[in-house]
């Protein structure tokens, strides 16, 4: 059957069955340290080719970094910030501050900042211009820091 | 001055500095449970909404989890398996199968293959045709299993 076939595969996948904003507390702390995880392995990407070692700049590849970065930023991870997520979870250790679920209107204008830059950086990316995508990178990594100098704790 | 500006933000967003192919083994494995986990989210917000619930479908919601999942799909996550990580390190455990560093060209074929579906998905997402992105999901995620059945353990 169909449906039995897709279900299959999606358990196999390890996905959990019926994820969605209600996915318990343990698993929303997971997917949104992986999120940020992911993102921070493609910055590193784009930092080595444009700011380290600008000689092993490869147009494709840091297009394809911002691509995930931006695809991250518009993921709607604000639904993974569920209750229960404010603490330690399970097996998950959470690093957010009790603000981030105080200050709602400071976090969404954090967020969508971050989204905009990710934005710019994907745009910028396609055109291969190495020094303007370096600006934009230190955008994007900005509003990344601002984000975390106000609502992740440092350790 | 711009670098140490631009370097500060990068370590400030918790990137390793000089983060690339050579990222030490247990980044490495970190990094890529990270990807393979945040693209489980994903799909699962998918299957919610054309699997398991239908009226919640969301088109706008089924195309950025789906653009993430061609993102991560497209990310290089081939380097993310160098030297070291065919077994845990660090604090990093890893489930991949000594068979993965065996068998590149099979690697490779299934990679390619996955990597083709997400596209589909990606493009197919665009659409908003509920039942195609139904068909599109299950080809996607029967790409996932097929790697899994052959190069990740069961626990
Ligand atoms: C709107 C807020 C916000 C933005 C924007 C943001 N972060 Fe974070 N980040 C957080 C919070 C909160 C945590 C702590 C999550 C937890 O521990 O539950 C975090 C955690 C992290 C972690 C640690 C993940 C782990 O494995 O525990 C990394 C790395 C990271 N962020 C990188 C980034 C990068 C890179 C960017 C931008 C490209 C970014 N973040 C943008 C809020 C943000
Ligand atoms: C080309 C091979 C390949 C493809 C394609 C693939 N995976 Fe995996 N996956 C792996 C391997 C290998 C591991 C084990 C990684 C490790 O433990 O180091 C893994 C691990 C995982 C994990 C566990 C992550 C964690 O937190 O430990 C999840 C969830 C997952 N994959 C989901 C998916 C989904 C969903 C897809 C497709 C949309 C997918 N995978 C496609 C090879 C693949």
């Amino acid at each position: 059957m169909k449906f039995n076939k897709l279900l299959l595969a999606a358990v196999a996948c390890g996905l959990a069955t019926g994820a969605n904003a209600q996915a318990k507390p343990e698993d929303q702390i997971k997917f949104r340290k992986a999120g940020y995880a992911f993102m921070s392995w493609n910055m590193g990407k784009i930092k080595a080719q444009v700011v380290d070692n600008p000689s092993s700049f490869n147009k494709d590849q840091v297009a394809a970094a911002a691509n995930l970065i931006a695809a991250t930023a518009n993921s709607g991870m604000g639904a993974l910030y569920g209750p229960g997520t404010e603490k330690d979870a399970g097996s998950q250790k959470t690093r957010v501050k009790a603000e981030f679920f105080q200050q709602p209107d400071e976090v969404k204008k954090l967020a969508v900042a971050f989204i905009k830059e990710a934005n710019e950086l994907q745009k910028v990316a396609t055109t291969g211009d190495a020094a303007a995508i370096k600006a934009q990178f230190g955008k994007t990594g900005e509003s990344c820091k601002a984000c975390h100098d106000k609502f992740r704790k440092d350790d």
